[in-house]
């Protein structure tokens, strides 16, 4: 496990050096673990006899690797599990930026990139950990409150874990950047945010006798909180 | 060009075929399409030097195409107007689902995966023309309104078109489905939805003076429709 401090970098490589407009990129580990916590789904990308193929994914981060779970029958959780090399994209669109010109206009964005290989995690208390991990990080309070696996349920799930070999985030944040000849044209130009909103929990037919949970109340309030 | 009438498919491989969980994929063009056309941002994974590469890239379909513009230095770019192979995700989050067993959690999404391979578009005016359908996806009205690129800007501008070789998608909608022995378990259960929520536009420093136009306040009210 590599240690998080503010000053730690990833390596930088032909693989995650941010190309276009490189001052929105950094390699800085804390940057890259932010972006990470703060999304709920991975696009994560691999190799299939010779086609790439990209499928979205829960996660979570845990120290410098990123943990995955699903049936041990599906073909992502094998190539997650199987040492090859994925690429995984995490992205939150956080507004349109409006300028002036057509060609000025953007999107305010943060992107993590992150490059690795998976390993299946075999031993049993530290799958159900990693399990843990991912549950707290989707949910906190989901995890005690609910029915937890039985050993059947284990033996159908795979867990797999990430180590970051190297990553990269890219972020864009503010209002359009017009050319100066343009700052003066009657158009209106600024920004829209864009964030994610939890409506309304909706009980099951079988829970409509029960109270929705506290934890369920601070997971929506935490969502809205930005917006 | 491909007709998009109800009934059509696109063919099933071992590439598309939906494989976990096969009752929520469908092969349907128009199921597809919906997907695609409810999503801002693409998740583009192809193959550089035998590495898995996946990026955020803001799209538009047109027909039975998906059209991509960026910067004519950009390595995805290249990459999509070269012909090699690319496989395109679109995600939408709808929510959260909560069992009363951990095993049986869930999410509520609508996903698409798009394969195929892109060309740039050369000719001029077939580049403006899908430039427009880009812009219109994105904020319909924005075109008219702002300011039109110049052929300065169009020479800095690489448009790629990717024709949808085959594609699927994968939907969950509804409550948890809860093992029957859990039932009666005296466990909250049932979904949070989770929606886009588009805020207030900010006026740039530029456009203090002028008013929030139409356009944009009619995209956050589409925006904001499912919320």
């Amino acid at each position: 496990m590599t240690s998080s401090s503010a000053s730690e970098e990833f390596p930088r490589s032909a693989q995650n050096r941010v190309r276009r407009v490189p001052d929105r990129g950094s390699y800085d580990q804390r940057s890259v673990y932010q972006v990470l916590d703060a999304a709920l789904v991975a696009h994560v990308a691999f190799i299939q006899e010779g086609s790439p193929f990209v499928i979205p994914m829960l996660f979570a981060r845990q120290d410098n690797r990123l943990l995955f779970h699903g049936s041990t029958k599906s073909r992502l959780m094998l190539a997650l599990a199987s040492g090859q090399p994925l690429c995984i994209g995490v992205t939150l669109l956080d507004g349109l930026v409006l300028a002036k010109s057509l060609f000025h206009h953007s999107m305010n964005y943060r992107s993590a990139t992150v490059f690795g290989s998976g390993v299946a995690i075999r031993e049993e208390a530290e799958r159900m950990s990693a399990l843990r991990v991912i549950s707290d990080k989707i949910m906190l309070g989901r995890w005690e409150y609910a029915r937890p696996p039985t050993s059947q349920e284990m033996k159908a799930t795979l867990v797999a874990a990430v180590e970051i070999e190297t990553a990269s985030t890219k972020v864009r944040l503010g209002g359009p950047k017009d050319d100066a000849e343009d700052e003066s044209l009657p158009i209106w130009s600024g920004t829209v945010p864009l964030s994610p909103f939890a409506g309304p929990a909706v009980s099951d037919a079988n829970s409509t006798n029960l109270p929705v949970p506290d934890h369920v109340q601070q997971w929506r309030a935490s969502v809205n909180r930005t917006t």
